[in-house]
């Protein structure tokens, strides 16, 4: 190892990588980039804030203090962090589980939540453990989006329509409370939020950056000051606290934790998820410098620490924003710099300005973001592809869709695991015959002209040898031996694709080769994989089996079975039939 | 298939498969089995119920409609089903954490459990996931039965000193209590219980059915009686109701199996799994007739049913009581059947004599029935031999210990699914060089005397190429290329050890493809195994990689690199290097 102290340092402070030779060029991108996402941020952050169940003004804590931190522990050079909606949502449903009895509880238990993914993320860094978002799935995260997507659609109804309704994350309790209430829409809130959804969802298109949620947030607060339309029963966000969040501190009560610890687990892993996969597809257009998923993790988590020592909540790096930031041109994370600053200022000076913007655009914003998340294509191409992944995405995506976005994304992940295990405790096995003439091997159930005998079984698993699998393997064995009318003299293991063997593994291989011999069938291993051949030393099974019985590949076994096998090429292959690493 | 109805009918209701051959030798085994297990019970059933919680009777119900199902349904004919130590302990502990108000609501919970359990063997079983229990692993069992007994043990302190201990699954919580109220020993108690645990210990060994504990409750009850000791404060069963249980029922408050339902599900599968574990030992020493993991569940949830509408509470089948019952000479359910009728008449005529008897005598029973349970000596087996599957199991241990009882199985499954993950996660990945003068390809980081050379690099990836690996496999790919100084022309896949390939998988090996093409690399396969030739040609990659491009194995594909290759036999073989099934 001859990495410098500078490499370390920049390791753990990817900021020191670029801010040294950061170049004026590079600040025209950031500054367009940040003032545009900054601009943004204003309504994304308190809409979000909105669906977390706090009071707007912590969305814009949110993206004060965090967006430092990021920037100077993150690797990702574009990455935007901040509230995202389906972060906002999990907040809302985990702490709704606590009953929280005042909105100041309410708040002190997102500052704990936030504290703990912090906490979580963090902790996973340090221990390399950033691996583990490998483990959701792509059919996975499809279906648990799309599901989660619609659900916090479902949950701004509330306030497109201001119409009263119970807070869940249960569809078929929104559907019909949404139902029952239907009658009481107000309309002319309605008619807002249509205006809002009109302008976010066209504005788009006139440019990429065109700041359409702002203007949507100008047109909301003009109408309702223009026609006094408080008076008309219409919401409004009210009164936003100037002034910069002051220091704020979480619960430190045990059973606070405890309770709130598999919401944290859930946002720490799905947040995490979320901003790693954007993440990368942005660092892949630039290829300047590199991610690193355990670093990110103590980005994040950083990040989520301040978020719960300055009043906000947990953050994540966010989908749609992100991109913005990169299309604006963003070089570094001075961007994000740029926009915590005009935050700030925003914070300190126009607050007041908010008063009367209404509650139908916050929730505009919330649903034009979420609109683009439900995916039906990648299901149908999946349907037609590999039915085992449909399967699978369909699944996460009812289950989220109707028990809730935790147990979604739980199930989800289990399921990913579930059909792996699944595979592995059923593997392929095959028994394998000659190609007539020559020295090669294949399965007897593909080819029809194959050489095989009833004295003779060769068999070929393919997979590992571990506790889910033995007792299936011993069973289509057994059920071999009966099908050759119990006239096997001789079992060939062609190990080539068996990929590890554990402990439960080995102890049956050992047993299944004593009970065989006793009953006058001897065994041969074939073509065993260097990690294979070191477990089964450990546990002497080579010796078990006789180094004798251990052959290079399969035509040796047979050779040997027939003892016509030329004993010199024996003893010059054998180093590579039997050696084990030391 | 040719399958009458009354070999299907004896699939559902293995009673009739010996019922009608039943023999007058059969019935001497069973009988004395029977009457062993029968007298056996006694102590342990109310031992256990205690254990769970509630009144000692209770345990005898569960022992007499349940056993009588299990005879009839089950296809082991030694297991002896009923209350078992580690499942009264997960009754107690889940009915804790609902705070029951009343002895009454309590019940109703235990009998709710009972149910729950049934529901899910049951439907298990139709469903045919017999093999989930597949997933508890050897190391995993053995760490949470260990740590199980250990919790198990300090519970019954509080009956064995008669010192006032809170009802906790929590190590650390127990042992500080216990170390609090040492002082409050009542030493005649204790001195009852060391008795019971001398006459259970020892009394086994003068004769392997003798009713030690049986002998121990009498000793118990003529000690109370004839001294009088509950005047000194010894601690007794009290009223014992006699007859047979009426109907009961669980509750179907779906808010209380919600409640339940984790816990249900952890019995079901810790149940099943002892049950399973014990059925398959004894079967093998019979081999006249066959288990059916899926038929065991059947059988397993309709005992449970029983218990749950006659007063009982969770069973499954015993460890200790399947072993007597086997060495006393069990032949068929029939034995189960008598031990029931054992109890009925207990419960019709002598559950008066029980009033006398202390509390220490059934918490000797129980600590006598768990301290054979903790091993110590596969784990120092397991640290010579395989170093993962010890820390598996001393993780487990650990957890089980200090996060209680669900905690611990729920944590050593995810662990064991989590190292079969992570594993597949970092494949075996290896380089392959020519042993030289032959045409064998070996792993050139294992042998030293092997061909390889800049412009190829022959891989071989030994596991899935899947969602949760395609990132690592790739990155280990481009680090080869550029060990190579990039100077490779053409990459040989041999995937003689690829067992299977998911969505994610394919779509990244297609992309993989085409980036090399466009770079100047060409690419081949070789040794396609035929379930991944059939995923491969589902998603077009056959084509996209040419089928010149395919090679049954790594000697054509280098032939071809070097275009020194035989045509004729190119043809000859491409079939078995290409064909994938209809």
């Amino acid at each position: 190892m001859n990495k410098s102290i500078s490499t370390i340092l920049k390791g753990y402070l990817p900021i020191l990588d670029w801010l040294p030779n950061y170049k004026k060029t590079d600040l025209q991108g950031d500054l367009s980039a940040g003032l545009t996402v900054g601009i943004m941020l204003i309504p994304q952050g308190m809409a979000y804030a909105m669906l977390a169940g706090l009071e707007p003004i912590h969305g814009l804590y949110a993206v004060t203090v965090p967006l430092l931190i990021y920037a100077i522990f993150g690797t990702s050079r574009q990455l935007a962090v901040g509230p995202v909606a389906m972060v906002s949502l999990l907040t809302a449903a985990g702490i709704a589980g606590l009953n929280p009895s005042s909105p100041e509880q309410y708040l002190i238990y997102a500052l704990s939540l936030a504290f703990l993914v912090g906490l979580i993320q963090f902790g996973m860094g340090l221990m390399r453990l950033g691996f583990v978002v490998n483990f959701l799935s792509h059919p996975v995260i499809n279906g648990f989006t799309s599901a989660a997507a619609i659900i916090i659609g479902l949950s701004q109804i509330k306030h497109l329509f201001r119409i009263n309704l119970p807070n869940s994350e249960h569809i078929q309790e929104m559907l019909v409370a949404i139902w029952q209430n239907i009658g009481d829409i107000h309309w002319i809130t309605f008619g807002i939020g249509i205006i809002g959804i009109i302008i976010i969802k066209y504005g788009k298109k006139i440019h990429k950056s065109f700041p359409a949620p702002l203007i949507a947030v100008i047109v909301g607060i003009a109408l309702v000051s223009g026609f006094d339309l408080t008076a008309q029963g219409v919401k409004i966000v009210g009164d936003v606290p100037s002034g910069l969040p002051s220091f704020s501190s979480p619960s430190f009560d045990m059973s606070v934790w405890r309770s709130l610890f598999p919401i944290a687990l859930t946002i720490s892993l799905v947040g995490f998820a979320e901003s790693f996969a954007v993440a990368k597809t942005i660092q892949a257009k630039h290829k300047n410098y590199k991610l690193d998923a355990n670093q990110e993790l103590i980005g994040l988590g950083m990040a989520n620490f301040a978020a719960s020592f300055f009043k906000g909540y947990p953050v994540t790096g966010g989908f749609s924003r992100t991109a913005v930031n990169n299309e604006a041109g963003a070089k570094t994370t001075m961007a994000s710099i740029i926009s915590a600053v005009l935050i700030v200022l925003t914070l300190l000076f126009f607050t007041g300005l908010f008063y009367n913007l209404p509650s139908a655009i916050l929730a505009a914003v919330v649903l034009v973001a979420v609109s683009g998340l439900v995916d039906y294509k990648e299901p149908l191409h999946l349907w037609k592809k590999d039915k085992s992944d449909f399967a699978m995405l369909i699944a996460t995506f009812l289950i989220t869709l109707t028990l809730g976005i935790e147990t979604g994304i739980i199930a989800g992940m289990v399921l990913s695991l579930l059909v792996v295990i699944y595979r592995a405790s059923k593997p392929h096995m095959a028994q394998l015959g000659r190609v007539p003439g020559t020295s090669i091997f294949r399965n007897l159930a593909r080819f029809s002209d194959l050489e095989s005998r009833k004295d003779l079984l060769m068999v070929r698993i393919d997979g590992p040898i571990y506790f889910a699998n033995v007792e299936y393997i011993k069973n289509k064995l057994d059920k071999w031996i009966e099908e050759k009318e119990d006239k096997v003299k001789m079992i060939v293991f062609n190990m080539e694709s068996v990929t590890n063997i554990d402990s439960t593994g080995a102890h049956e291989l050992n047993e299944w080769i004593l009970t065989w011999r006793k009953s006058g069938i001897d065994i041969c291993l074939s073509s065993i994989k260097g990690p294979v051949r070191d477990v089964l030393n450990r546990w002497a099974i080579l010796e078990c089996v006789g180094s004798d019985h251990i052959f290079i590949d399969d035509n040796y076994a047979l050779s040997y079975f027939d003892k016509d096998v030329d004993q010199s090429l024996i003893e010059k292959y054998s180093p590579y039939a039997t050696q084990t690493n030391k």
